[in-house]
């Protein structure tokens, strides 16, 4: 529906206000202005305003936006209306700090269980989470019902890895490795390439 | 000079070039075409010529890039044509799985030690580096030369904290914690919300 006109920028925009409505839900805030929206976020209130006109305008002129409905709305775009069940791929640091975020729960993000190649070496539980070994992969994800895998593995066997995943159904791949993944074009692919945004700061710092 | 003509856009795009070139030259590759980088990168060629063209140019007909000078260039333009020496504040798996990560020191950024609000009930050491309570961070600033701070602690703390090191001098904030900093201009922060991240894999999922 709306959701389809919506631009790449304004999609980038989306989370950002996500967390910072979902903050004033928090703190009892029924309502908000653009005006006031605007100067917690720092973005100018005719920006808010057209984006959040993107899709239907709850704004009312001398009301405001209504806080929930807005996370709603927003959250039905953000494809979170629904609850989404993933699974950590390597049990690492990173993994392990994914696992223990409060915050993806919150929005209906549930991590399942994490899967590394050598289990032993690391720990079995992870914030009541269980590290099973790779090889329990298939029969986990044909007892659950799993569609994001997030990848925290060196980026020597990450493909590999994707792959595999995609063959037993996942579609949805969260990738921190350092490499562009290679799968099908229905394979949904985010990337978190940590160097690049690090790159990025010493970039402005230069500038 | 020229790198105050390159627009945000294509500054976003210069780390993944960075990466691309970088792996060419592991590999051993001197040169390479608009073409060739374009099958890799999955991007058009007349993107890549465009892209690169911004700064020079180094591309010669029939000759394409030479890939050692390009990397000099791209990291020239990133502001990594000198060492930085980064600290991170929390010593969480997070922290941890930052200061394991080999790839920053191939690139000029060098972590020298973690600070944690309880260091005893972390690790002592993370790869050789030495973990500290936070009441010896302005010793260790006066003693080293660190321009960049990464910010991997609960957000509730994080503001207090960015001010605490900006008065002590840093200026480049990589933060991991979920809320925007607020902090003198000439700050240079990078955000990394994960969670915003994510969002947009289950948008992209569902649409």
């Amino acid at each position: 529906m709306a959701a389809e006109y919506i631009s790449q920028a304004v999609v980038r925009r989306l989370p950002r206000y996500m967390r910072f409505l979902s903050e004033l839900k928090e703190e009892g805030v029924e309502r908000i202005s653009s005006r006031e929206l605007s100067d917690l976020m720092k973005v100018t209130a005719s920006q808010i305003r057209q984006d959040l006109n993107h899709f239907g305008g709850f704004g009312q002129q001398g009301y405001g936006y209504n806080v929930s409905k807005l996370i709603e709305e927003i959250g039905r775009i953000l494809g979170m209306d629904r609850p989404h069940n993933l699974i950590v791929i390597g049990a690492g640091n990173l993994g392990r700090a994914l696992a223990g975020y409060g915050n993806f729960s919150k929005r209906g993000l549930f991590i399942r269980a994490l899967f590394d190649v050598a289990p032993e070496n690391t720990v079995t539980q992870v914030r009541n989470l269980n590290v099973y070994g790779m090889e329990a992969l298939p029969a986990f994800l044909e007892e659950n019902d799993i569609d994001i895998a997030v990848l925290t593995i060196p980026k020597d066997n990450v493909r590999q890895v994707a792959q595999q995943l995609y063959d037993l159904g996942i579609r949805g791949f969260w990738n921190f490795a350092h490499v562009d993944l290679a799968l099908p074009e229905d394979a949904v692919v985010e990337n978190v390439h940590l160097s690049e945004s690090l790159m990025q700061l010493t970039y402005y710092m230069k500038n």
